[in-house]
């Protein structure tokens, strides 16, 4: 195990209903909140209503700022920090997925900073304070719930960069499993798969071999994952389902599994950044493309961790490492089919002789990332092992 | 999974060298430390002159405060507050095992109070402030470095009361696996013993019946500290090994694992406490003898959960869950006796003749507890299990 560091103080508030709890939550922190959130799908599934009921129980006063698009953008987190210093807010509850936390994080510190807020991801000024920011969860995958990390995207300059602060974990997380009720198969099948990415990519690359704690949460996170994506596509209101699955993509990303692994890095993510970026896809779904080939290709040379990862995962056994690894990986991809996300670049109608261009995009966000061993040969290689 | 709450707030520093952290840390919250310790050890392994030295170098004001006792008494306690008052303490710092951690969180409650300390434990009168507490965990076992609970005896009134607060959490907890190096091999036993333990007695009576995730984490941390043990017991200078047992024993019990498990309880504590009250015996020790007449008892009638920890943990598979249940706690047993902590009462010297009154006062222990089907037949039954 590695030197680290670990602390994070977020209150999350876990289960059935809890989504009244939030005005008297937010009434702790100020009294004129600022109220972000999407396109307006809470407005159809009931959460808009009883959060602002709960907002107003709690005789709060609400400035709404919606619109955060999937992906959010600089533009729009600009105009949310001139609502939130025109109206004097002084704390900000967030209700939706992982883009409407993101934003909401950046308007929390924007709203605190007399400079251009695009500073403190390019320049990585150290933010000093933000407001307050609660939120309600209503899609999990990303762990922006309970963790201090945002990514915006400027799109002027074509630029997704991410700021991170302990000044931007939420204070209080509510989350209601019931509000995924409405999520479809498919979105169902690709946070299962985003969840799972999040993890694995600590337990791969991470530079510390001995790590076992560590090891069984991921492995622990990634079986619970993979029996309740099952259970909540044949039953999208399974609860049981719905709360595994929430909680499970919390604790991936909320900085537990990877204390003590020493440095690791997000290769599967640098790569499906390239592919969601050029073509319309989503996140997971790329992810569940990019895995099972940086897989084999990661394994090749060095199969133990992935020997054991098909052993613990799948239960298989075999007489080489590198034929258990194997074995392991096929499991994986055949469990990602079965879920209803694709395998390989094919099945989203991308040609082999695309292979070029993307490898080029990833090879300059791999030099961003300071991922200096996956070169455009590298990364041309494991999008081959992607067809 | 059941609704929950999760807070907590500690930071912890972990891993090698880190001790010489301390005194930057504290001075983040206070010049005028309060020093506290147990009976001295620290000042035999170099971990006091390696404190006193980073508190210094800090330019922090130092006033010691030793003396606390394993099982931490209420006069010791009321001395270290009257200190603290008298010096004007704005920080304290706790060098040693739970115990240490234990009074020190409870002179910071008590010195932010004109009442009488003892009131926050008869009345849970609520703690509504506390000095800043940091820690330097030098015996792992009981958690406290990640909890807002204390432990501590009113010798006079021989009453052992708890008290919890958020206030109580550490602000900062520094683990370095290199001060466990000198704990002997009873002691490494007896913390492995004790941070199964308290893993266990959620896994086994929480009341919510799907908990994939707890589970595993649960099972996660039971396996590493089983693998570690016995490499500790090899080499007491396994770095590796130590910061293994070191973590889990924190994780075990910073409330983690038992997020979402709803209701549950903690018979074995309850029966060994009235063990380790009559006869000197340590916790550990007395844990490793009840566990197994416990485990028997509970799964009896009712052995899924008991078979399912057979399976995961062993490897046991049967044509029975009633037989997996058994063959599992017949290897739990066998592993605490393979490490060295005894199994039966009458190892630890104590016939069968004094069953009665143990049973005696554990029932006592049980209306306080609320424990109400522990009555005095069940607990002789336990006991007779553990013969």
């Amino acid at each position: 195990m590695q030197n680290f560091t670990f602390k994070n103080p977020t209150e999350i508030i876990f289960g059935m209903q809890t989504i009244f709890q939030i005005g008297e939550e937010a009434a702790k922190f100020g009294n004129k909140v600022l109220l972000v959130y999407g396109q307006g799908s809470i407005k159809k599934n009931g959460v808009y209503d009883n959060v602002v009921k709960s907002l107003k129980g709690a005789k709060l006063e609400i400035t709404e700022f919606f619109g955060v698009k999937s992906n959010p953008v600089l533009s729009h987190l600009e105009e949310g920090i001139i609502l939130a210093k025109r109206e004097k807010i002084n704390v900000i509850v967030a209700v939706g997925g992982g883009s409407v936390l993101d934003e909401s994080k950046a308007i929390a510190a924007g709203a605190k900073t007399d400079g251009d807020v695009w500073d403190f991801f390019v320049n990585q000024t150290s933010i000093q304070d933000a407001l307050p920011l609660l939120t309600v969860l209503t899609l999990s995958a990303t762990g922006s719930e309970m963790n201090p990390t945002a990514v915006i995207t400027n799109e002027g300059k074509q630029q997704k960069f991410e700021i991170s602060s302990p000044f931007l974990f939420p204070k209080v997380s509510i989350l209601d499993p019931t509000t995924m009720y409405s999520v479809p198969k498919s979105y169902t099948a690709y946070s299962a798969v985003d969840t799972i990415s999040h993890v694995i990519e600590g337990y791969f690359t991470g530079d510390d071999p001995y790590t076992p704690i560590q090891d069984r949460i991921v492995e622990g996170i990634v079986q619970s994952i993979m029996e309740n994506t099952e259970i909540c596509l044949d039953n999208p209101e399974d609860y049981q389902g719905r709360a595994v699955m929430m909680w499970a993509a919390t604790l991936a990303l909320n900085g537990l599994p990877v204390s003590g692994i020493g440095e690791f890095s997000f290769p599967n993510h640098m790569i499906e950044h390239s592919l969601s970026a050029i073509y319309d896809i989503a996140h997971g779904a790329g992810l569940s493309i990019v895995i099972p080939g940086w897989m084999t290709y990661a394994a090749s040379g060095a199969p133990v961790k992935f020997a054991q990862f098909a052993e613990r995962i799948f239960g298989i056994v075999s007489n080489s490492p590198e034929r258990t690894a194997e074995m392991g990986i096929e499991a994986l991809k055949s469990w990602f089919r079965n879920i209803g996300s694709p395998v390989s670049l094919s099945e989203v109608n991308i040609s082999e002789n695309d292979i070029e261009m993307i490898a080029e995009n990833a090879t300059m966000l791999a030099q961003k990332w300071q991922l200096h061993e996956y070169t455009k040969d590298v990364i041309t290689e494991v999008l081959k092992l992607c067809c």
